[in-house]
C-alpha cells in the first residue's frame, strides 16, 4: 500500500531500451500491493505496472510466481502477465531490487461485493484451481500449520495487550485445529490471498485476478475458505449465507468439490481465520501506527473464527 | 505522496454519473502530490486524476486554484484542467472531502533534470508569469514574510536539536531577509512550488505543470527564485552555473527581467530557501519518523542559504 523504493524516471529508461514495448509517457507510484512496490507506468504503445520486489518476498520465489501469472494467463484467466524483454528475460534488477514490468489489467477492486459478485468469484477460483493443476512448479505454503505455530511463538503474550486472554485463547485453537487438520483433500494451486482487494471487476464481471505473491500449493479447498471469510462476511461482522451460496454455487460451475471437502469446509474455515488472525497480530505490533498506513483489525478475524467454531457443519454456509 | 483517504470504486459510482466522461475501468490510489489524495481513474473514454483535497488546503482557496488551471490551459500552458460535470460544477464531495476531476498530463518528472531542461523549464515558467497577468482571482501568499515570521516563531528552538546554533542562525537571517525584502518588483501569479516533481517531461520537452495548490500573487522573480533553488544545485549541493544560466536564458525568451528583478536575485533566492528551510523543519518536527513517509532535509535549504548569502550579485548565477 505504499512505494517503499523510489523510482526515478531516468533510473527507467535503461529498463526500457531492454524492452520492445515503446517510449515512457506516464510514470506514478500506486498504492497497490502490500508486500511490493508498484508502479503505473504508460508508454506510447500500451499500459504497465512496474512491480519492484520488496524483501518481504523471497527471490528464490519469483519463478514461481511470475510463471504461475503466465501459465493461468495462458489457459484463459485474465491476470497480470510478466512482460519480456527483448532476451527473453522477466526478471530486472532496479534500484537494487528485483523488478518486472507486468501487464495492466483493466477493472478496478470492490469494497463492498454483492452477492453476484461472489459467484463469478467462486467461478474464477474454481478456473484457478483448474488450470493450476498442470503448473509444473511447486511452492509450500509458508502460512499453513508450520507457519502459524512458529508466528504464534514469536508473537509470545503480545496479544494479551489487544484483548486480554488472547494468547491462551488462539493457543487452544491453534492446538485443536493442527491436530485435525486434514491431510488427504484434493491439493493443487492456491491463490492464499484472494480477498475483495486482489480481484478487478468490470461491468460486474471479474475482469482479472492479481497479487499471485501469497500463491502456493496446498488444499484447494482451504482457498475456497479464504475467500468465505473475505467475502462472505458483512462490515457489521454479519455472516451473509446468501454470498456464501453464490460463492459455492460460483465455484461448482466449473469444479466440484467432493463431499471430504464439503464436511471440513467449518475446520478450514477456522484455519484460514486462524492464518490471518496471526499475520494481522504479528502487522500490528510490528508496524507503526501513523496515518499513512492503516494496520488491518486482527480481532475482525477473532470473530470469524469464533464464528466457525460453533458451525456443525457446512449447510451453515448454504451448501 | 500518501493516499490519505480510502475511496472506492463504490463510491465513485454516484459521481461519475454526474459526468460525461465515460465507465470507469481502472480506479488506484497513487503517489503524487504532498498535500491531497490522488487517484488514477480510467475510463473507457480517457484518463483522469480524482483529486480529494485534505485538510491543508483551505476550501476557500480552491476556486482559486481550479481557476487559475483552466485560465492558464486556456492560454495554451499545459496543466492539469478541472473537468466539469454536466451541470458545469467542478468542484464535488467524496468521502467527506472537497473533491475535483482533472485531466491526465501525459509525461514524467525528472529526478536530475539537464540543462536543456532548465531552459525548457524557464520558457514555461515565464509564460505562466506572462497567462497569470490576466487572471482576475487573487491570493496572497501565505508563505512570504508574514508566514516565515510566524513558521518561526512555532517551531521555538527545536532547529536546535537538528544543529545546534540552528534557531539564532535562522533568526538572524530571517530578520536580515525581511528587513530588506523588496516591495516593487514586478508582481503578478506565481507558481511557488515548480520543483522537478511538478514538472513533467517527455521527449526532453516540458510536456506539463502540475501542483498549482501553493499558487498566489507574489514578486515574479522570486518563482524564478525557487526554480533557482530546487533546479540548479546537484544533489552533492554544487550549484550548477550551467543550468541556472539556462534557466534565466529559457525566460528571457519569453519574458525580459528589469535591472531590479536581477539585481534583487540574490536576496530572493536567500528567501526562497529561508520558506523551504522553514517549512521542511517544520514537517521535520510534526511528521512520524516511519518507512512510508520520506521527509525531506532541512538542512539541504540551510546550505543554499548560506551559498546565497556569500553571492555579491546576479553574475553569480551567469547571469
Amino acid at each position: 500500500m505504499a512505494v517503499y523504493t523510489e523510482v526515478t524516471a531516468e533510473d527507467l529508461y535503461e529498463l526500457l531500451a531492454r524492452y520492445d514495448i515503446g517510449n515512457l509517457t506516464a510514470f506514478k507510484g500506486i498504492a497497490e500491493g502490500v508486500e511490493n512496490t508498484n508502479f503505473y507506468l504508460g508508454t506510447d504503445r500500451g499500459q504497465f505496472i512496474l512491480t519492484l520486489y520488496e524483501k518481504r518476498v523471497a527471490l528464490d520465489d519469483l519463478p514461481f510466481f511470475l510463471g504461475l501469472m503466465e501459465h493461468l494467463a495462458q489457459r484463459g484467466l485474465t491476470c497480470p502477465t510478466p512482460v519480456h524483454d527483448r532476451q527473453g528475460n522477466v526478471l530486472q534488477r532496479l534500484a537494487d531490487k528485483p523488478t518486472a514490468i507486468i501487464t495492466f489489467l483493466p477493472g478496478y477492486a470492490l469494497r463492498k461485493p454483492q452477492p453476484s459478485h461472489c459467484y463469478s468469484l467462486g467461478k474464477v477460483l474454481a478456473e484457478l484451481h483448474e488450470s493450476g493443476l498442470s503448473f509444473p512448479l511447486e511452492r509450500k505454503n509458508a502460512l499453513s500449520v508450520e507457519g502459524w505455530t512458529r508466528l504464534f511463538a514469536e508473537l509470545g503474550s503480545a496479544a494479551d495487550a489487544l484483548s486480554p486472554g488472547m494468547t491462551a485463547n488462539i493457543s487452544r485453537q491453534l492446538e485443536d485445529i493442527a491436530n485435525s487438520w486434514p491431510q488427504t483433500l484434493p491439493r493443487g494451486i492456491i491463490h492464499a490471498d484472494l480477498f475483495p482487494d486482489n480481484v478487478f471487476f468490470l461491468n460486474n464481471k471479474v475482469s482479472g485476478v492479481i497479487d499471485f505473491y501469497f500463491a502456493c500449493n496446498d488444499l484447494l479447498s482451504y482457498d475456497l475458505a479464504i475467500c468465505l471469510n473475505a467475502w462472505c462476511f458483512e462490515l457489521d461482522h454479519a455472516f451473509n449465507v446468501t454470498k456464501a451460496r453464490a460463492l459455492f454455487q460460483g465455484y461448482d460451475t466449473v469444479r466440484k468439490l467432493q463431499a471430504e471437502e464439503i464436511a471440513a469446509l467449518p475446520l478450514l474455515a477456522r484455519g484460514a481465520a486462524l492464518r490471518f488472525l496471526l499475520t494481522r497480530l504479528y502487522d500490528w505490533f510490528n508496524t507503526p501506527d501513523t496515518a499513512f498506513v492503516k494496520r488491518k483489525d486482527p480481532l475482525e478475524y477473532w470473530r470469524k473464527l469464533t464464528f466457525h467454531q460453533d458451525v456443525r457443519s457446512a449447510a451453515a454456509y448454504g451448501l
